[in-house]
């Protein structure tokens, strides 16, 4: 069965800047209990996802195109680009942001411990 | 933490044509027995990943660009493009063509029932 990715406008994401676009892929319950979220994430210029803590799961980002610059657990600013996984184990926190003038997109996959 | 993405060339994967570019963005052992592959995949024109079947476990296709054709589990064959999801049940066989001239990209994540 082929169907289009469900699309959703997130603002502010977890305290973030800017109007993310959400690709959803999967919705939470067709990841059959193994995570909540599967999607491809259009972020444009200067907006960001705030950082945040993941509790019994984990949320690897992978940069398909763009630039910007990944938060890590201990407050780390890296500089991103594409085919750049960004990790983080299960309990830490992250944040990301599109702190350059082009769209960024990535993918974004959250599983369970 | 950051890293890029393993790249892992596939030739003939499932029977198919060609060799596909694999970028592996979790090892099997990062998704916490909830499944055993996470990539992006670059099919390179008139390349396919030959018809096979995904028992106790299944895996969406997520196009990023380009233009093939999906192959679901009743034999049907589906034009497909960006942001379409190809979604099969646990259980079912599927396949993949790039029967363009140009490259496909697509995401493919295996995880269990």
């Amino acid at each position: 069965m082929v169907r289009k990715a469900q699309i959703v406008l997130s603002e502010n994401l977890q305290g973030g800047k800017g109007t993310l676009e959400m690709h959803r892929i999967l919705q939470p319950e067709e990841l059959n209990g193994h995570g909540r979220l599967y999607s491809m994430v259009k972020m444009p210029p200067h907006s960001s996802i705030g950082v945040h803590k993941h509790i019994g799961e984990t949320e690897p980002y992978y940069i398909l195109s763009g630039h910007g610059t990944f938060i890590d657990n201990d407050g780390s600013r890296i500089p991103v680009g594409p085919d750049d996984v960004c990790l983080i184990e299960c309990g830490q926190s992250h944040g990301f942001e599109n702190d350059s003038d082009e769209e960024l997109t990535m993918m974004a996959l959250i599983y369970n411990e």
